[in-house]
């Protein structure tokens, strides 16, 4: 690697949050950072991009290796905006959070924090999401530091695989016991609407819900890891396929004469 | 299966776009349907979800066995919202589209139609997403609603492997040469961004691009099949897992100690 790497960091819950300087201030040591992050939250926007408006970004701050720029965009927007015409060369290594609130298990197709981390992937960058499970402002980033800026120094010295991105969670705990490389959970929320009422008493639903471990006792599985009090690590693939259905799904096609 | 199959038929493309009218038209001999779709246009929406604003619906129409709602939410929120507080049971099948461009390859994390297909598979639905190569308003649906309906009434029978899609995708030419099971290619998009300036002179972009083929020889994949003029049909997994990679990872995080 020539000179110093560049890191991209970005995040969901907009360049305000917490979070995000909490990453940017434990990465500092490791090369030339900048920040490209949404103007606001955008929570839960998963791999979402702009398309009908026009997208505009600003700088913030430049001091000492950190430039803070924020964007009109989504998080995915962000890391193809930065990429494509900001940054004069591909980063090194892009980090997404740290995410206030976990994004384990099913939560990666929901997760903008991750939608970041695949785009991340997609262009090529070895990229990780860092999420702590804990919506309060007041939230301890201790353990997700001292793990994200380790993980940091390890993928910049070892790389990770083409098409292959990390998911970071750490429980909030006060003793999280260490880290464990996991498998998705296969998680479900219930109870997913609160029904409520507007200003003119006409019926409002409001997004809410809980995460059920469905197989809590798949091996190695993340949700199970956190709930023991570790923090999990899950290698995620950009390449969806089932390879193990494609030969099945061909007789299926060809059984049922699926044809034109 | 008891009495009529129930489909639950959406996109992302809102409503009052033809497309989703051709699907709900070629499926309507397959059983009970019910449109439950965005109020309008919601591409590029991904698995993106509604949590800081509340959702609401409304019935559109109700005739012959089809029933037409709109929601203000994205796809994702429209499938959550309609199998958690509107259909009395699960849905049989899950149809979403047919959506006015191509979804191969990459675009699955982009796509809304898609985020609605995955949303649906999460809830243990059997879910296909379809789309028609072509933007245009006038595009021909002939072809991807015989697929889609013979495709539709296979998995009614036979059903998917818990945790897995499908992702059609019909050319938009002639004579489409047949349907082909593929992987999903590994696509890139290049030159995104159009540079523009608004009113006040100030720069803005426009997100633009086109998909290119990064390994046009992989075996079987999805843009490699459309552009040989077949549609492409490819297996999808909700679990995104890189469980080939888990073992060089542990030994990644042992051997650069990455613990607490």
């Amino acid at each position: 690697m020539k000179g110093k790497p560049l890191i991209l960091v970005t995040n969901d819950d907009g360049v305000n949050a917490r979070g995000i300087h909490e990453l940017a201030a434990c990465l500092e040591n490791l090369g030339e950072l900048v920040i490209f992050a949404p103007d606001g939250p955008r929570s839960g926007m998963s791999g979402a991009i702009t398309s009908r408006v026009p997208l505009t970004y600003s700088l913030l701050e430049r001091k000492n290796g950190l430039t803070v720029y924020m964007c009109t965009g989504t998080p995915v927007d962000c890391v193809k905006l930065a990429v494509n015409d900001i940054l004069g060369r591909k980063p090194d290594l892009l980090m997404s959070g740290i995410n206030h609130g976990g994004n384990m298990s099913i939560c990666v197709h929901y997760s903008g924090t991750l939608g970041a981390a695949i785009e991340g992937c997609i262009q090529g960058i070895p990229s990780i999401g860092v999420s702590l499970t804990d919506y309060t402002e007041d939230s301890t980033f201790d353990a997700c530091c001292l793990l994200g800026h380790r993980l940091a120094v390890s993928v910049l010295k070892d790389g990770l695989p083409k098409g292959t991105y990390l998911n970071l969670n750490v429980p909030n705990i006060r003793q999280v016991r260490g880290m464990q490389v996991c498998c998705q959970a296969e998680g479900r929320f219930i109870n997913e609407y609160m029904r409520s009422e507007n200003a003119d008493k006409e019926p409002v639903y409001w997004l809410t819900g809980s995460l059920y471990n469905i197989v809590p006792d798949l091996p190695e599985n993340d949700i199970l890891a956190l709930d023991n009090g570790y923090a999990s690590l899950v290698p995620c693939k950009i390449d969806v396929t089932d390879y193990g259905f494609m030969e099945q799904l061909k007789e299926m096609v060809k059984t049922n004469t699926i044809t034109l």
